[in-house]
């Protein structure tokens, strides 16, 4: 019982910023910083849907609250969406408009777990995802998975078999893979999808990245396996509005009323002027703006990738890299304020699952010059 | 263990739209409507401070992400407000900007509520918090005080007494009242926060209209006790910009840290934009805007007291009567779906606390013409 001025132990025990780490020392580097740490991008949303764009004129309460479930036009928007990549039946009913990607898991994670249950992370995985576990009160248990740990459909399964338990309640996936820029195979999916259902898990599906594949195919999980999945999607990520907070959930009808409960009681709706944004890049410019992001973010992360003798990516926006021969006394967090020293940031490994000798970086939060700097400063650092 | 197709215990107890339940009937309505269930404006934003006046060009990162603490800007623009307002002393370290108040008592009560702890609610409340409240696992324990229940410092400290166990953590008060539009008397909180200290409590201050008193004057409880109390306030309630979805926590540091850990895995930040506009209003010309708007409230919320029979509201933007005298054999339902056939839709009292033959009204979710017509088709239905 947390009196004043103790807080509740969920809270007290959740991860705090998990980039955020050496900042501080960021603050005396004079000169230009690389912000190669978050996930974000360097490019403004299309023409027609930004901010300035939205004229209240023309809009009907376009500063007014949107329905929880979300604002009509962009339910319309994404049903056409969804049966544009082929399904499965998608209607209004199977649809949370979210406080981005970020509120769609959130809200998934608490309709889906009872203190104590336990949810499979294939990892490495999305930072967020474990605190968002926590938080309803489960246990995330990490599959290592992405950084080389499988190489077949069988290591796989056999992974997520040593990892499961009798309170095992959902599998979480996410691929394109943040922090790996790897892909899931479809036949690796496939096996997943059918392992889930012979255990009656639910299944968290992340793809939030899956406009930025640069080899091999994306592969959706929910047409596969509708019944018991829940996937979150982005405009944060495929249309460079992370900062209006917008993104959405499908599911089963029933479990997505669900997560409008919890939706209603955490951020009650999501931004009208977001909404309105999302629903116009949808039905207009989105396409040929994915098109060229795509291809200047394979651009720079394909030279990224080479400067620092890394695999280039297949998708996402990132490459994770062993540093493990590079780390002195001081450890991971030795290199991280080394580079904070330099102007450079960097998410260390521990955040996406038992990485302690990883690093991440991002190759789209800030113009191609500037991360072409960064990536230099890394590579010498790690004499490469 | 909520294996698939079953979901969490919390989520699947938590209740559903609160506004929404005779909104079928509504559907088959012809002619004009009055949505009056709703807490919301009429008015748009201050020029200046709407979407169409953010402008890319002129805003760095105005679409990217934005610290989850709080844009810089709105962050330094609310401890001015605070200092401004009397104080206590406020710093970036005690303030969260967050998704609305709905965010802001949401990462607050995730932040001070265990598993089954107690949080006392003085009611009739703001319906959303008792569903935040399950949602943090705790129980909501409705405290009756706003609607002629107590009428003195020693029945409210004993009505207090009366609903506290050793599992009660926090004690949740609204003024200005939604949804009784009263106000709680600087004696009323000065008894209440040492009442709450003693017993070693937190406090959750819910002031969203705390810039709409018509009569009597509005009292800050945080001053009164900053080492225990969360404040929360709304952009979406003062400057009509509810669909932004911006509002902020303010509370200690160390408690600030914790409930700021429960935003990035909930909403993650707070939408850019919106803390833009919000800053901007700040600066600028949210004083009159506000004052402009109260001498319109006022007008409205005197009027529609007036036809409807009931006390004028000394402050907030609601009107909450007791209609247990015209309640058929077909209940508060019966009159609320008699209302949904006239195109009028009212809150029902039982979303409040437990009220079962009260409703609400809010009298600034329309113009006042239309709000003028609904009102009267209330009276009419009520023999007023």
């Amino acid at each position: 019982m947390p009196r004043f001025p103790e807080i509740a132990a969920t809270a007290s025990t959740t991860r705090g910023a998990v980039y955020s780490t050496v900042a501080a020392r960021l603050a005396a580097h004079r000169g230009e910083t690389y912000p190669l740490h978050i996930g974000d991008t360097w490019l403004e949303p299309a023409v027609g849907c930004r901010m300035e764009d939205l004229l209240s004129a023309e809009i009907e309460g376009l500063h007014r609250y949107a329905p929880v479930a979300g604002h009509p036009l962009l339910v319309e928007a994404i049903c056409r969406t969804v049966e544009k990549r082929g399904g499965p039946p998608t209607g209004p009913e199977n649809i949370l408009v979210s406080a981005g990607a970020t509120g769609a898991l959130a809200a998934a994670a608490a309709a889906l777990v009872d203190p104590d249950d336990e949810v499979l992370l294939l990892a490495p995985y999305w930072p967020l995802i474990a605190g968002i576990v926590h938080q309803a009160r489960g246990r995330p248990v990490p599959v290592p998975v992405f950084a080389g740990e499988v190489d077949s459909v069988p290591a796989l399964i056999a992974a997520c078999d040593a990892r499961a338990s009798e309170r095992t309640v959902a599998l979480y996936l996410n691929t394109p893979n943040n922090p790996t820029g790897r892909l899931l195979p479809r036949p690796w999916i496939e096996a997943l999808v059918a392992w889930a259902r012979s255990r009656e898990l639910w299944i968290l599906a992340d793809e939030v990245y899956e406009d930025y594949v640069y080899r091999g195919e994306h592969t959706h999980t929910r047409p596969l396996a509708p019944e018991r999945t829940f996937a979150a999607h982005s405009f944060s990520k495929a249309y460079g509005m992370a900062g209006n907070r917008c993104g959405y959930l499908l599911g089963p009808a029933d479990a997505i009323a669900d997560a409008r409960k919890i939706a209603a009681h955490t951020f009650y709706s999501t931004p009208t002027a977001a909404q309105i944004a999302a629903a116009r890049v949808l039905a207009g410019p989105g396409e040929a703006w994915i098109a060229d992001a795509r291809r200047r973010y394979a651009e720079i992360g394909d030279e990224a990738a080479a400067r620092l003798g890394t695999r280039a990516p297949a998708g996402s926006t990132f490459l994770f890299l062993d540093v493990a021969e590079h780390l002195g006394p001081a450890g991971l967090r030795g290199l991280l304020e080394t580079c904070a020293d330099r102007g450079l940031l960097i998410a260390p490994g521990p955040s996406f699952g038992p990485y302690p000798t990883h690093v991440r970086i991002c190759f789209t939060s800030a113009p191609p010059e500037v991360v072409r700097r960064g990536v230099e400063t890394l590579a010498r650092l790690l004499g490469r």
